[in-house]
């Protein structure tokens, strides 16, 4: 039991490791993606280099579900409300991670905003020549009908995957309540777990692992046929959505935990935590 | 802001209060439910009286739910992975609580599990006369067809809500991915939130809410179904087996992540924890 406990503990460590490190990678990805975005449109950088930046950054999200994956190991749970995450992320979790189907609502939603900015900012030059501040130079408003197409084929075909994955969810679910733990639970008039009732959470637990490692699969598979449907300017503006998008729910959850239970001061960093975009690189604010 | 602060950190304390009241509460069912079957065996309680205990159980359900339902006021996300739950809880919820298809589930298994008890002393009888352990005179092997009739319908018809349900909170989740708030995480460098991203976070949270709410309304409502088709005898041992099962997965998934992480000392009691049954009731062991 004591070399079990042991392992258990280190899995635990690593997990949450991973995930900081996982952050910090991200952050880079950031950067990396608005530095090349700026040279491209100066024409210092060439649609190759942004297509291999693309690509590697689609590769390293497909080795860090490989890297959770191994350390699901009976020990799966604890990714699925995981304690490095506000409870407003945490409310977000679908399998571990994040709906894969959000991501094609983040091109929807960048596809309107940009269109929607064109307009305004047309509309405000010819009244008055003001600049509303955005650059103006995203191109998702330039998006194909081929390419929406493709897209929205591909949205389809996401949520039955994602529809699957919840029915075999539900029913992992629902297997608690059945034999030998729901029975073991009646039968016994004693709290303590037997062996059959650790063996059959230990099997739940692996049966979790395996579901999301199912989830992680679906992610990496979705951001990489989004990724060959745009064009690598499109694509780079919308992995750099995405990852902004994530780091600004992890800061936003938590300053709201900040603000109502006052667990943590305004400003102070978990430890291994990736300082936030605005603290870091405020040089690049007007990508 | 302060005293939305202090307003939102009473609300988390006091749905922290208000689990810890309903596990009491539950411990004190289990005892009553207990006694109450022990009792009607001898002859020394009578139907009617125990049909008013499984009403009133019901009745402190919903109460429970309701109390809940108060406190979700723009801080709902905590309920979604409660920091009061073992990971191994949090990744069974579904929408803050157990599946109401799970009682159903409970059912089956304990019908299965007692016809299996009294086949297997009736061969053990014949054969050499041994007694199992089991006291045998559980009523859930004697459902009628027509009652069992009855439990797979209902079974069928919360499955279609809970999947009603589950598309809904499918769509709110995704909804985060949309206007405002990729947008404004995509267009604004910083990772300070606005005041139209912090509407659209309250917005969310309100509606997980309310996505609660009904979801307790479909958990209660499953429950007196269950009970309206049970006799009061087959009803009481349903209603202990179900909390049994929720007080042992909360010890167990406890008890687990002790053993993982070592962070509470075997047999710590959080504060406001009700003990558990087999240390605080021995007496009734052989129920």
């Amino acid at each position: 039991m004591a070399s079990s406990s042991s392992s258990s503990y280190g899995i635990e460590q690593l997990q949450k490791e991973c995930y900081y490190e996982w952050m910090s990678l991200q952050a880079k990805h950031i950067v990396d993606l608005k530095e090349a975005l700026i040279r491209q449109r100066s024409n210092a950088y060439n649609h190759h280099k942004l297509e291999e930046l693309v690509g590697k950054i689609v590769n390293d999200f497909q080795s860090y579900a490989k890297r959770r994956s191994e350390l699901t190991d009976k020990s799966c749970s604890s990714y699925f409300a995981p304690s490095w995450n506000s409870s407003l992320e945490n409310g977000l979790l679908w399998m571990g991670g994040c709906r894969p189907s959000s991501f094609v609502r983040v091109i929807y939603a960048l596809c309107g905003s940009c269109a929607e900015a064109h307009l305004s900012r047309y509309l405000l030059q010819i009244d008055e020549n003001i600049d509303d501040g955005h650059d103006g130079d995203s191109s998702m408003s330039d998006l194909t009908a081929t390419q929406l197409e493709k897209i929205n084929d591909l949205h389809v075909k996401v949520i039955r995957e994602e529809d699957k994955l919840t029915k075999k969810y539900a029913n992992f679910q629902e297997d608690v309540a059945d034999m030998p733990i729901a029975v073991t639970a009646f039968w016994r008039d004693s709290v303590e777990a037997d062996v059959a009732v650790e063996d059959a959470l230990d099997k739940h637990e692996e049966c979790m692992g395996v579901l999301m490692a199912d989830a992680d699969k679906v992610r990496v598979e979705t951001l990489r046929r989004i990724v060959e449907v745009l064009t690598p300017v499109q694509a780079a503006e919308f992995l750099l959505s995405g990852k902004r998008l994530h780091m600004s729910l992890h800061e936003w959850g938590r300053a709201r935990e900040e603000r109502r239970y006052g667990c943590v001061h305004v400003g102070m960093q978990q430890q291994g935590e990736p300082e936030p975009e605005s603290q870091r690189d405020r040089t690049l604010i007007d990508m």
